[in-house]
């Protein structure tokens, strides 16, 4: 599993630092979250196949996540996509995104389909055989949802000599990754755990921007491999994470802490800091085991 | 007069060049012209003051000249603007920016004014004492305005000595800026260019992008300063330049010395192409005083 931060700031861009959007790799997916002004750029440089994105999360309509989203989808079709693009966010995207493409007189080559939220309830959006995805509702100034990324539990590992050693027909391995007892070419009841393993247990990542600090979250977030959670400011600004519905170093660290995770990365930061490692030194006090998003940087998920 | 270019491609941002968008610095206005994604961060990089903009004009509804407003207009708000914005632009570009104000439950703590453009005959947009704005129908896929800039016959520069000399009072300084004749204090007849020049003569500024190859343009760009003109192909791919209604250089070139313009600006040009050199030698074929635009070029036009 692996994070590519595009730009983890608030509000705006700057000359040199971009508002959010990260891609996600998991199970052999691209997921691109949020798609501030700027992402395409952002994707570019950081050489990521334009081609293999091929669901896009919007977390809310405000501009710092999701104003590069028409540049992005109009430049798929000057690429030729033909694949098919999945977009879902907030009631409204569609209306946004189709009202520029009709008034360019414009078109797409390939099929958009756009997956608009309402519920304030936290729901399955995308799943296959290998991951699902859910909404984490959340609580800022307009309706917002975070994302859990959740891969499924995988087949167990086949151990391949002491198949052979036991001597199980090859057709049968199948079902023993499944996890049940076979009956041996001997005759013999092979119990499952003497022939195979346990699998890597599922990751899972957490994707909560923007939000006000709000436990209500804990439940659908506990124990994810790894959270990202924002952090627009330090407790020094605390006063204006409440009015704004935004959350503090501290307050992530927190969440962090309820929902025993086992890392969190913080990001969105307000661009007032000339530092983020103070977001680091903050959160410290509370949790330990902290990344800290930067534009451009991959955060490889163990 | 000065441009800064800020981007001079064509269809989308790349790595590092940027899409269309220009800034014309004329008698202490700052004109915006046309504004793709990543023009905040050009005019942050290029160290052009925010507030200074008032205006800005879009020639047409593709993404590579105007996806980069909505951004501007909301940064706008969080820098806390409360001077008048006017934007032009084609009908349709305010349901755009509103629509993306109002889902994200924003607003503008500064007049917010649209002027929506409709006409195909040119008409003056914008005037004051000292400069008048015109759009210049162009022909492209979609309904296309270039922008037609003209410094207004400034007042006769007074010849202080001469003046003075002549005994004139400082109450007729002002009737002899205006071009009249006065009686001095000893009685006698000064006819106005004795004591006054010529002001220098004044420039303008024609701004042709998006258009394919069309002679209609020349009467209104007759004889300007500066054209700006696409050339998004060389002659090479001419092929190309017809049905998506773009120009060459050399028939940007053609254009200018039909207008007998002083100076050519290209720019708009294919990211297809490595080395924008070329559309200068394209183009000295017909045309000699050529300037190419370039991404943070600024071009001082005497």
């Amino acid at each position: 599993m692996k994070i590519n931060i595009l730009g983890c700031y608030a509000a705006t861009p700057r000359s040199f630092t971009n508002p959010t959007s990260q891609v996600l790799e998991i199970k052999n997916h691209l997921f691109l979250i949020d798609c501030a002004e700027g992402t395409q750029v952002q994707l570019r440089r950081n050489k990521i196949k334009f081609s293999r994105i091929e669901h896009i999360f919007i977390s809310h309509l405000h501009g710092d996540h999701f104003y590069g989203l028409i540049g992005l989808v109009s430049t798929f079709r000057l690429l030729n996509r033909d694949k098919d693009l999945h977009i879902y966010g907030p009631k409204g995207i569609k209306e946004i995104i189709t009202l520029q493409l009709k008034l360019a007189n414009s078109w797409t080559n390939f099929q958009l389909y756009f997956h608009e939220l309402t519920s304030k309830k936290s729901e399955v959006i995308f799943e296959d055989d290998k991951i699902s995805v859910a909404t984490i509702p959340l609580n800022h100034r307009i309706y917002t949802n975070g994302f859990l990324f959740k891969e499924k539990q995988g087949d167990r590992k086949l151990l391949i000599n002491e198949a052979v050693e036991h001597n199980i027909d090859v057709s049968l391995y199948r079902s023993l990754k499944k996890g049940k007892d076979v009956i041996s070419e001997d005759g013999k009841l092979i119990k499952n755990e003497m022939v195979t393993k346990e699998p890597p247990p599922p990751k899972s990542y957490a994707y909560c921007s923007d939000t006000v600090f709000s436990e209500s979250i804990v439940p659908i977030i506990k124990n994810v491999t790894a959270l990202y959670h924002e952090s627009t400011f330090l407790e020094e600004q605390a006063e204006l994470a409440a009015p704004t519905k935004h959350s503090t170093a501290k307050q992530a660290a927190l969440i962090a802490k309820l929902a025993e995770v086992k890392l969190l990365i913080l990001g969105h930061y307000s661009t007032r800091y000339p530092n983020i490692q103070l977001f680091r030194e903050e959160a410290q006090t509370i949790f330990s085991n902290i990344e800290l998003a930067d534009d451009g940087r991959e955060i490889i998920v163990e």
